[in-house]
């Protein structure tokens, strides 16, 4: 068998190289594109290129000595698995920060620190603050010395970026740009720098395809306090009708404009996002002249509050979506007890599925198919080294979702494969977290509350028997863009920002064991005002969006109270009403069983 | 009736005259004293000297031409009755900060902007950083010059420290001592500055009786990296048999020793406390060439984890206090339906069977006895002009509690006075707050969760139905010290600090109808190890310390759920128990109905 990670040894020594030409000790390679956004495209794929590994979270550091790739505890396996031991240390991002790392292990220059570089367009300027504050030496580059050192990098990508019409988007770029203009005015800055695509792409009402899962098209805009947005975007993505679309009050340019266009701005009071941009921006700006005032990308809370049209297209797109994932189940329902399909490829149906219903156009992620053990690896990514059968008598999770253009949908269940019942300690913690589940899913709260006041009703029951699951209860999700949307989540990290009225949030919690199974229960919420009668202020609810019925071989009714049962019956009407209509008369008749009443 | 104002605009004048000798042109008076501390000594009572408002928060700005009161919501009334509305404008503190009202009325000198002075002895590093950002040109005085106007001020109190025993301490001061210098070596300090009473009390196992309802002695502290500590304390305070309990470790020095002592500590790390202590500590160290570094209060924290014989003496203090209560309230249950007590007969019945408790030292607040529409009022608190009867049928909250050497009470009930059965709505809205109650109470969590996260669990039910309290639900309690005790709360705005073993925290949800009636229902919370079979980390969980009936009359059953009615039953199962076997034969046969299983 060749050595598949001979490569990437060379490529270290040829970045070293290169280093030492741009007088450097030490260099930083994160895993974040210039958007340092998700998802990012191959030409940017600096760390897969340099260390062979994948995972979505990582960063390398390069010494002249040593060289070591960071990630957290979801990806350890995987890490050891795709880089080379002999080249590559591993280590653990939390328990061991790389500005710690590079501290005790860069060596000093004979009358200075050690010089390590990093692309300040590859890092934020919160995340830069960690490596100076260690004390260390950062020197922006100008020209990222592993791009010179990969000749085979593969071109940025260029789909086109096409219109996203009033009846998905419900508001006009025009009043988008309008209300972003007054948030500016009122705050007394002349523009805002817009880094993240899913915003420049909801300003605009464009969408692309240059990246995988997330329908958006690359690109920078420039908002500023007269609404006039300059779009930073090659212009070939760019036909005459998008050029029409985006009207007289956009200007295009292509990328390599962003750069003169910054130094343009001195002067002028230019909100730059500190979490969320790359620090370059705020570097070039300063450089220029203008103040940089830092603030979140104005962008981010209006994309989150779906408008009335947004709000209709979630509905209609998870009403379709739910009909390939009932069949889907009512698939796994007849396969399960036989053993017969694998982790890939009841994914693969499920997407076959999928791309039967109308307006589908790809996974909102890579979708997450563990049977067994596999299921209690939280970010699962079934592989051919990993593919197993799906076994009768075990419990399988899988997280999927798909992107439609009125909406993204988000959704996980997790199922006992039969023939057998399921052992009463697996339902008991399957009914703990629905419990969770529905302590979310019925909670109404006032205006005001944030994501970290509400985490633990999610867990409380998982709690009460010592359990618990180590990620979030929940995310925002976009509106046809990323399924994983800022500025609100459900979890005791979340940023102090207020649910409101038309977020999309997930309602997801969890329990693994692990070696054993995994368990997740997840829809999406749309956060709706809530009428009560008398209420002295506002109070909001969540409508549950996602339509598709838990396992009831997999719930205990005896453990739910009986405000529980009557709400996962009256779901499961719905569910039945809503998607039995559409669905074959075999897959029909399976859900009227799964969706009917549960018994005691 | 004469007016009884006069003197205040009197007083205000001849601020003015003191003002303009120091070159000001305007001059905060907060409400705290030198320790910023809740409750202050009438030598520092300056707000009510200068106003006339005896508010718990409060402010006033005095400029040459204008002059202002500001307070939060809870006051304004009394700010009205108590406060010259022709000298002084009542502002809300929230809706209009005095920095903001300061920068828009302060006139400006010709060639700069105003001058406003302030006392740095009465304001944190924190507080003064507002009016600074404010664009304000802040003057530290050296003299407060509403003393130099003050010339009957009282003298500062002088009530004996004494020793706080082993048998109640649990732990040396030496001990403590040593944890603290340790704590302050690992952070790289030579000294931190004390400047809570509380801390200073509970490091050194002394009390006092300087301020009303918290049994502290007022003075600062020099904690040091040796375990040493330079105590600043009127030496009149300390008798020989208390000086020598502090031990040689311990040097005293009066009050007035403390800048000296501070001017001599140049060279020296030192932590100061930016949100806790006043600003002076920081700017004298400073201008003394010491290096401050901002952190926490060392001893906030290990004085807020009880040790256990703090814990056992809490469950003593809780079980003798108890006997008090149950007497008070059974009192009640026969005196309701007469109608002939009032909020004051009351209060001073609660208080009279309280002194006849083993070890009664005082209440820990001024008791909150509140009959119907009283009991809205958030912080009542009764006065001659205010005392109403307490009628049959209607609802009447009492909030008290006490001071004892083993341990500090607080403690919330709310009755029906009878005779007549209590509406419906009444007793679904204590329902609803019961729930909240038992939220908390019976939950379990992880190490790591903090106030902020479980807030939303006492207010869900009540939530549910459009409803709330503007409150928190919980404040951390000392070991017979302050009965508001940091650093940890139970409350959306509570700091980000975790919940942790040994804490003692209130549990008082709440709801207020305005004009019509107040419900609190209120236990103290010892946190605890849950031992929890199989689980992977530390699980918490709360024991409650507080032993009373809730009033069955304002209790529906119906709307608990059966977890919540076992808890109750049992709850009251063990009050029977473990107060019972103390109570008079009359009392102990009401208690044992008060205590009977819930009917449905």
């Amino acid at each position: 068998m060749a050595d598949i990670r001979s490569p990437h040894a060379h490529r270290l020594s040829d970045l070293r190289a290169a280093l030492a030409k741009q007088n450097l000790d030490g260099f930083i390679v994160p895993r974040a594109d210039e958007h340092l956004g998700e998802y990012v495209p191959p030409s940017a794929e600096r760390l897969k290129f340099l260390t062979g590994f994948t995972g979505s979270a990582g960063l390398a550091v390069v010494l002249m000595d040593r060289a070591a790739v960071f990630t957290d505890g979801r990806y350890v396996t995987q890490l050891a698995l795709q880089t080379d031991a002999s080249v590559w240390e591993r280590r653990h991002i939390i328990d061991e920060p790389p500005p710690a790392w590079i501290a005790e292990h860069a060596r000093p220059r004979e009358k200075s620190g050690a010089r390590i570089g990093y692309d300040p367009l590859l890092i934020g300027e919160e995340g830069l603050a960690r490596y100076t504050e260690a004390g260390l030496d950062m020197v922006a580059v100008s020209e990222n010395p592993l791009d010179q050192v990969w000749p085979e990098r593969p071109a940025a990508p260029a789909a086109p970026a096409v219109p996203h019409g009033l009846q998905y988007a419900g508001k006009s770029a025009l009043e988008k740009r309008e209300e972003i203009a007054t948030a500016l005015r009122a705050a007394g800055q002349d523009a805002a720098v817009i880094t993240d695509p899913a915003s420049v792409n909801w300003l605009l009402n464009i969408r692309g395809g240059d990246v995988e899962f997330t329908p958006f098209a690359l690109g920078f805009a420039v908002a500023k306090a007269d609404a006039g947005v300059d779009l930073f975007m090659d212009p070939a993505k760019l036909s005459p009708e998008t050029r029409e679309w985006l009207g007289n009050g956009v200007t295009v340019a292509p990328r390599a404009a962003l750069g003169p266009a910054l130094g343009g701005m001195g002067g002028q009071v230019v909100r730059v996002d500190p979490a969320g941009s790359p620090v370059w921006f705020a570097q070039a700006l300063r450089a220029a002249g203008a103040k940089v005032m830092a603030g979140t990308d104005p962008c981010s809370l209006p994309k989150a509050c779906k408008n009335v049209v947004e709000q209709d297209g979630a509905r209609a797109a998870h009403a379709r979506d739910a009909v390939a994932v009932c069949r889907f189940l009512h698939f796994l329902h007849q396969q399960g007890p036989c053993g017969t399909e694998t982790e890939m490829s009841a994914a693969a149906r499920l997407l076959a599925l999928r791309q039967e219903v109308e307006g589908f156009r790809g996974e909102s992620f890579p979708a997450i198919s563990g049977a067994g053990e596999n299921g209690a690896i939280i970010h699962y990514r079934v592989s051919d080294e990993s593919n197993r059968a799906i076994r009768p008598n075990e419990v399988y999770l899988i997280d999927s979702g798909a992107q439609y253009p009125d909406g993204t949908t988000d959704i996980t269940r997790t199922v006992w494969t039969g023939p057998g019942p399921a052992p009463d300690d697996v339902r008991a913690r399957v009914t703990r977290v629905l419990k969770g589940h529905i302590g979310i899913a019925t909670l109404v709260f006032p205006q005001g509350v944030a994501g970290a006041h509400i985490d633990a009703l999610a867990r409380r029951a998982l709690w009460q028997v010592g359990l618990d699951y180590d990620h979030g209860t929940g995310h925002g999700v976009g509106s046809f863009l990323s399924v994983h949307e800022g500025p609100v989540s459900i979890s005791r990290a979340a940023k102090p920002v207020a649910i409101g009225a038309g977020m999309i949030l997930s309602n997801e919690p969890g329990y693994y064991l692990p070696g054993a199974y995994g368990i997740r229960l997840e829809n999406l919420l749309l956060v709706q005002r809530a009428e009560l009668p008398g209420a002295l202020k506002p109070f909001l609810r969540f409508e549950t969006l996602t339509l598709a019925p838990f396992d009831r071989a997999l719930i205990d009714a005896a453990l739910l109270d009986p405000a529980e049962r009557a709400w996962l019956d009256a779901y499961h009407a719905r569910v039945l009403a809503e998607v039995g209509p559409k669905l074959p008369d075999a897959t029909l008749e399976w859900l009227a069983g799964a969706c009917a009443p549960l018994k005691e």
